[in-house]
């Protein structure tokens, strides 16, 4: 059966992206630590980095997409260059319409202006028994986690203190969870859980 | 070498015990969800638990001890009843001067007035080549973390959104921290960190 999943990385404090996040920084300070497991050495966390794409279709919010909140620049095509590593349908939280967006590697992005119900019916049309993504940001995920529909949340947990920032669960409401599989290597935690409805 | 060792059970959003911590109720709103790991199955933990009372001589705070600010009351003998599970010297941090208590066991508690520093080296001379083990509670961990004597810190991370309390790394300040070991049950996601100094 189709599940709904989620991915983040966050800092052993709890923290998705350090504080001042901007423009500029949109980790905010310190945030590209969180991420040195993906970067550094993508072969050692390759499973995790695989099930992180593996997706049918993905939700994404309007800031994970690229820069600026007032309407599109329509010469922006995200941070991925030419072929983003989605190669599946994207959908884009947005109050702003765009057309849809066609790169190379199969990835479309298509702009969603009705809310996140709407988004996550559309995404789910046409994935069959495979995965809906949640692909962030934080604020994405939390809101999907408190409306209820995810069911399975995958942590990777960095071995960081950032101190300040944007929690993942500030406000997210109770929930019922339940680790299913931990594993992990010096430069990350890998933690999956069930998220019981 | 003889090691510092802390322990803490907290909830999936980093809290140590819930909001309106009081004489009553020690672990605040929720708090018991912390550590029904310890409490429901604790054969399915056995060696999480044995590590957690495996040092040679232990440091706790004032109020993981009892309850009351203001001076003891001399009748108080711990929460542990007659033979508290530590085996071995516990070096309780308070303002206020109190006899040793000898308990069954060999569990002894000696009460110290001069500080962090001064109940470490205490702690630390008995123990040989073993382990001292800071107990608790969170704020006596922070400041042996802040201070820099911890060697490994081992969380215990219960499935539970707490949604307030007290957080353990609030105001920490920044640690190297180096995932080493992780394993866990359906209750209880075990991970142990060395932290660098």
């Amino acid at each position: 059966m189709s599940r709904v999943t989620a991915d983040l990385t966050i800092s052993l404090d709890g923290f998705v992206a350090g504080s001042g996040q901007s423009l500029e920084k949109p980790l905010g300070e310190g945030g590209e630590r969180l991420h040195r497991w993906m970067f550094d050495r993508p072969e050692e966390n390759a499973a995790a980095i695989e099930a992180i794409v593996g997706p049918a279709a993905f939700i994404m919010g309007r800031n994970m997409f690229g820069p600026g909140r007032d309407g599109w620049d329509e010469d922006w095509k995200g941070w991925w260059g030419d072929e983003p590593p989605y190669h599946a349908p994207v959908f884009v939280l947005t109050h702003h319409p765009r057309e849809p967006l066609a790169m190379q590697g199969g990835t479309t992005f298509t702009f969603m202006t009705d809310g996140i119900e709407s988004a996550l019916r559309q995404a789910r049309e046409n994935v069959g028994s495979r995965n809906v993504g949640i692909a962030g940001g934080a604020d994405v995920v939390r809101q999907y986690l408190s409306a209820g529909p995810v069911d399975e949340l995958r942590l990777h947990i960095s071995p960081v203190i950032m101190g300040a920032g944007e929690r993942l669960f500030d406000g997210v409401g109770d929930l019922l969870v339940e680790p299913v599989e931990v594993s992990g290597t010096d430069l990350v935690t890998q933690l999956r859980y069930r998220i019981g409805h």
